[in-house]
């Protein structure tokens, strides 16, 4: 099980910058009162380690045949997929097929950058959208769509889409050109996904057994409502994260996994925390960080900048892999002493400095170690960051399931575009472009 | 020329949330004339558009011919690496020789993973060392140096070192085996090197003249110093991220560009920003992001979360590729308004909607426009960071060139490893590691 190492938020490390345990305790134990009542039907995320394989199996099957493999969505809808991919099948184009491209933005050039790459007859794409209304993704899809078709391809065999099981324009489409459809389930929603068919298709289709994954996550969530503090390490990180923010002003939180296929982690977990609880004010700014690389990038700033951080450690124990830093240069103190460890060793070592260098500085930090990479416990790290999120946005007394705040930014698209029942955002968009730049 | 648009953290557009211009034009005059007294030495980043390429020149007509070229370094000795191989040659390795791989960390999976995909026979190693200290770099130097080695191979026609021209282990080794060798100038510090053979050698690997960089970079560089602040985005740039912080309480950066060739680009700058402005309790946290998928991540929280940002667009007027969205099902709304935009508009107009919802939402935010990803313009955008970044500095007050706050975490690590000299910091981590640690 994901271990969780609180010393350094406490004041017996780092005095009056710390916390007691007794603060700690009182809202742990309220975060698992009040994710125990299931406030919101989105807590269904947590039941996910129980679920029908069958659809998802059968589909990856089919997918292993194919050369390429084309992922469409965006947020949530890849997000997900690309930690599975980077963490469990590092550098997989250069070794694996089907080839994998993620594509999660609208940015021309990537399109033309992947259509260069595969061949289409060989090619399956997996459409991502819960809603079946991005219109990023939607747009991407349209272009494959009238691609497949007009070289005379079969949409059935080179589309799956992974949807709503019951609305939106995907699952219409769906039913009447007869695409191939994995499902979503109604109350989970996309920043919670990863472990519906949303990251399970690509897991199997890298030829990893979902069961693996779900194995690992059942184990954690087994103890989302446990009211033992010693059982339910997600309360005592959301309590942490939650004081470290409102008694002691520590708006940023800084997620610091310290292995490069664990990168794209950072980025998940900054969706999942700033879309879940940057409401009403409230929440603090997630930050995606990568050791030891950002040692030489951030820590200067954590060190000596404003003291509006928490450093969250993601502390890997076995890497799978001892290479040794060879004894050559004896005679240079500065290449001598580096001899006879390993790689392994050196980086959990700069984790371990950094980790001390913060804690003496009074620097709040928090560490989550699993034992080593694999699906199970990337399953572990997942439900157990969901769990946490989602308990904080409890404590913060908000709803962490919606996002009503980026709902303006698409009323004005769909303006800008054109869309019908959007003309007045469209004049608003025109007034905006009319009015006095200051430029240089 | 690169331009700045800055109509958003003005109190016309925004608000109480803004400031005047008044303001912003006492500022900007200060920095200029802070940075016209080029009070470090440091400064001399400013006048490397003129500079001799022979070296640079000769080594990558040479590197060119091999099948792989592997560059070890980090932070600034690798960020600005990676941004020109990502902007300037997106997806490389699917399509070109040599094969690239930046190796910017000490993961031994990583590390496997490279020597899994090349031929050593076949591989030029560059190591970018300024100290020549970098223990994360020198470990996987002394692994590829023994390798090369061992399988009888002549150092001299595998490794390339760019470090300090006059000291250092890169320079002592150098010196002894006959190494090729390109040099950082003694007064450029890492983050600011990427205008040096640091980022120029991997620029003509790839094929591109750095003069057409450096080109760019004259223009940015002439206006560093012009006192008319129509002439110098820069000054108003530092200026209005200054007041942002300073009288405004944002004290986070977004970095957002929409491009996905861009994406290193925010992390460069974010080593950039963090190193030098943060210190002396002084500074703000840049945030690494990318649009328009960080609108399904980030987008809530700057809505609705805290009011302690100021976001940095960096818009791209073309992006090289007129790829269309075909009119297809027309009678679903949510696809049929798509059909006949490119994906290009749908990029820039979804920059332009969340830079309108932003401002609607009296958010403050400023817009780089480049007219399009090409060497001369990346390399204007480095000068016009690099200047903005160290003329804040001068404002904060601060010296924008050291980094004193990194140095506990090098010794710690030292004493952990058994560095002579560092025994003390040896003892230190071993009584941390024996006191009572709070797990779960």
């Amino acid at each position: 099980m994901v271990k969780l190492d609180f010393s350094n938020v406490l004041s017996e490390e780092i005095g009056h910058a710390g916390v007691s345990i007794t603060e700690i305790e009182y809202y742990a134990k309220k975060a698992i009162s009040l994710i125990s009542e299931k406030p919101y039907k989105e807590f269904d995320f947590i039941g996910l380690y129980s679920q029908d394989l069958t659809a998802v199996k059968e589909l990856a099957n089919k997918a292993r045949d194919y050369e390429y493999f084309i992922l469409l969505g965006i947020g949530g809808s890849a997000l997900g997929p690309k930690v599975i991919l980077e963490a469990l099948s590092p550098m997989h184009n250069l070794k694996k097929k089907p080839k994998i491209f993620i594509y999660d933005n609208v940015d021309p050039v990537t399109f033309k950058n992947i259509i260069e790459n595969i061949d289409l007859r060989g090619t399956l794409i997996n459409v991502i959208s819960k809603s079946g209304a991005t219109s990023e993704t939607l747009a991407s899809f349209l272009i494959f769509w009238k691609m497949i078709r007009d070289r005379k391809l079969d949409v059935k065999e080179h589309f799956v889409f992974t949807t709503d099981p019951e609305k939106g324009n995907l699952r219409r489409i769906a039913d009447e050109y007869g695409i191939p459809c994995l499902f979503i389930p109604k109350n989970v929603v996309g920043r919670y996904s990863v472990l519906t068919p949303v990251g399970l298709f690509l897991l199997e289709v890298i030829g990893i057994k979902s069961e693996e994954m779900l194995e690992g996550v059942r184990e954690v969530s087994e103890k989302a409502l446990n009211n033992s503090l010693e059982e339910n390490p997600m309360a005592v990180a959301a309590s942490s994260l939650y004081l470290m923010d409102t008694i002691k002003g520590k708006k940023i939180v800084v997620f610091l996994p310290y292995s490069d296929r664990l990168k794209t982690l950072s980025e998940w977990f900054c969706q999942l925390w700033a879309e879940s609880l940057g409401k009403e004010g409230k929440g603090t700014t997630p930050y995606p960080s990568l050791g030891s690389t950002d040692q030489h990038s951030q820590l200067q700033l954590w060190m000596e900048g404003p003291e509006d951080k928490v450093i969250l450690f993601l502390s890997v124990e076995r890497h799978g892999c001892q290479e040794e830093i060879p004894e050559e240069f004896h005679d240079i103190e500065g290449l001598r002493f580096l001899g006879g460890h390993t790689l392994e060793e050196l980086i959990n070592t700069e984790q371990l400095a950094t980790e001390m260098a913060l804690t003496i500085n009074k620097k709040p930090n928090l560490k989550i170690i699993i034992p080593k990479i694999n699906a199970y416990n990337i399953g572990q790290i997942f439900q157990f960051l969901q769990i946490t999120t989602s308990m904080t946005g409890l404590l913060y007394g908000i709803n962490p399931f919606n996002q009503p705040g980026v709902e303006l930014g698409k009323r004005l698209t769909y303006g800008a575009m054109g869309r019908r029942g959007f003309e007045s955002e469209g004049e608003e968009i025109k007034d905006y472009l009319k009015r006095q730049r200051f430029m240089i």
